[in-house]
């Protein structure tokens, strides 16, 4: 009565190991400020409910497995707007940016191959790999570079002959960075010179602030046949629910063989992608507002953040949150003790301790905040946070 | 710039490997009578949609992994009915039956691991086995034997130290195979005996026929730790195109450990599983009906291909598939002369080659009919299929 080595080698999920003193919390009639997860509190364009409530299919069927042609060529359209010229045959509709993720690592790389992946990253990465057997080999950023990325020779140092691409998210979750042109340029210098794919995860591009330039690994055209972006529409049109991201490349061969592993699943669900469909069609001034929505928030954060003493912390200059690091020996402790054993006022916040972003045993000093509630709460749990840090510091003695 | 030795290995779908010859054939304005999908034209309860309908939500949000807990509950009053009792932590909502059964492997098997299927079986089986690097021990059953199971020795014999389960569909898509008592009794005994998992994929429960005595898997309590259901709401509720799925299993700690593999997907579409929700509460009259035009459909259609001369066919027992064993060499060779060099009264029909159900080098001279149209229209396309097997036999003298 065994099970696979492969499930029980994966990890629980992270997020998932607090969420019991949340409830906890929550059942003591504790109000718990969420900065613990990435669900935006933006609305989602009343385009995509409209469409769907206009529908008046009597049978819900099956779609391509590539995707709803309309949904493609929608995307096709709206990838235009960022001067990327992408094809029919260069897209597939996937289950969310994981699914695309997923089936991505199937086609490249086989049980024992290995990506590298600037870390912190994106705690699933590491899950998604594991569950087919693929390595990450973390290359560490630090929050006192910003989190921006290490030489070109520190890549190269992790290069092997296993190893098949590079991961990364830009901009980044966890740590908000937004890669310079540089650095686009360096990472594809490398994938050329040791034949690597590069796969970007760019589900956060239209949250950039401060005017800061954002370069797509889609433009980079002397390795377009190794760039591989990953798309959703969940953060960009706060559409979490509907579970449609993308697979993009020039790499048509690929495609084709990816899409028999959307073969296996058939389809992604009709209904979603009618809707999706629209949501492309948003008007811009959307875009505007909720990027005003979240510059704002990032300012406020930060700005109270900063009033915290002891914390090392840089500004993120995209995406919608912050890696901290605070003067405690164990972050997640910390995190535990704040939903279980404290309170301010009857309120405590929930926060996701960031060593579960690192591949190295690192981070463990470190949180990942997400600024996607109001400003007013921001500011109050920012303030209960820094109370909360001072009382925990003062028992523990750290 | 290669592509794993996993993908590499997986074939195209067998079924897209004919779609060119339709569209062509469209092209030319035949009418082409789709025997080859198993996409039904029967209307999906009204209930979905007026519900998605009237959702007043701001928000499309993500969900809970395991699923939303009103349609989770609404399975487990669904599944009183059939008098199976689950509780809320031995069900997970999958996108359909597809990602339920290669969670479900990926938990079982490791690389290099064995899953014994009876063949003709469901092909993408053998897809979702080798995308993960599962071996697939095909037990061949016959149409002599009305596509009933081999004897326990038989199956013992397929037996090594690397298999993990055996996987059936229950009534079976191609065959229509509905397994007696016995047979389900001998496998619970093997299983129990040998320490295998039993993974039944009952998809297509409320399709049987003429009475006959349907047996699940989840009734056999002295294996209910080993028994996993695979189900789908796509066939019973003609919703395909809404992906949802479900793992039903007694053994809990292998829920937990598939629930690594759904929290790295995060969830399901949030809209289609609050309309997956309702339609569980559809009124049993619905099945009543549906299951009386199927009973007619297969009536029809099993009279109909009786006239043919010199073909083998066993009238099936459930689920809306037939296989058949026609007088060709090669059945695929005459699905593409079908849509390629035939028509009547500039009509022809679409069929699927059955080699693509066996893993086994068998199956040449068989194709599988899928009955999801209408009687009349199966008339006409089964004395299509009639003309045109005996002008083709004539051609090719066989």
């Amino acid at each position: 009565m065994n099970f696979s080595k492969r499930i029980l080698n994966m990890n629980e999920s992270p997020i998932r190991k607090l969420t019991p003193y949340a409830e906890a919390a929550k059942s003591q009639n504790k109000k718990v400020y969420h900065l613990n997860i990435g669900q935006p509190d933006i609305e989602t364009p009343h385009l995509f409910m409209n469409k769907i409530k206009s529908l008046e299919d009597k049978i819900i069927k099956y779609t391509s497995s590539t995707g709803n042609d309309e949904l493609i060529d929608n995307f096709i359209e709206f990838y235009k707007d960022y001067g990327l010229d992408y094809k029919r045959d260069e897209i597939l509709i996937t289950n969310g940016a994981s699914e695309g993720l997923l089936f991505t690592l199937m086609a490249l790389g086989d049980v024992g191959d290995e990506i590298i992946i600037p870390e912190p990253f994106y705690t699933n990465y590491k899950g998604i790999c594991s569950s087919i057997g693929i390595n990450v080999v973390p290359i560490t950023t630090k929050i006192e570079d910003a989190f921006h990325l290490p030489s070109k020779e520190d890549f190269i140092n992790k290069i092997t002959d296993k190893t098949k691409a590079i991961l990364l998210s830009n901009p980044s979750n966890p740590t908000g960075v937004v890669y310079t042109k540089e650095e686009i340029e360096t990472i594809a210098t490398i994938a050329k010179e040791h034949n690597l794919y590069v796969i970007s995860d760019e589900v956060y591009r239209d949250f950039i602030y401060d005017d800061k330039e954002f370069n797509s690994f889609g433009e980079i055209n002397p390795i377009a046949d190794r760039v591989i972006l990953i798309d959703s529409l969940s953060k960009r049109f706060s559409a979490c629910g509907a579970r449609i991201g993308s697979i993009v490349t020039k790499n048509k061969l690929l495609i084709k063989e990816i899409l028999k592993l959307c073969q296996l699943r058939l389809c992604c669900p009709m209904l979603e992608q009618i809707g999706a469909a629209e949501l492309l069609k948003t008007p811009k001034d959307y875009f505007i507002s909720s990027l005003d929505t979240y510059k704002k928030r990032r300012d406020v954060l930060y700005n109270e953040l900063k009033k915290i003493p002891n914390i090392t912390i840089t500004k993120p200059e995209g995406a919608f949150y912050i890696v901290i690091k605070l003067p405690v020996k164990d972050a997640e402790d910390f995190c535990i003790w704040l939903l279980r054993d404290f309170s301010f006022n009857n309120e405590t916040v929930m926060l996701s301790p960031a060593k579960n972003f690192y591949c190295s045993d690192l981070g463990h000093n470190e949180v990942r905040i997400a600024y996607v509630i109001d400003e007013n709460e921001l500011i109050k749990a920012s303030q209960i946070l820094k109370i909360g840090l001072e009382k925990y510091t003062l028992e523990k003695g750290c």
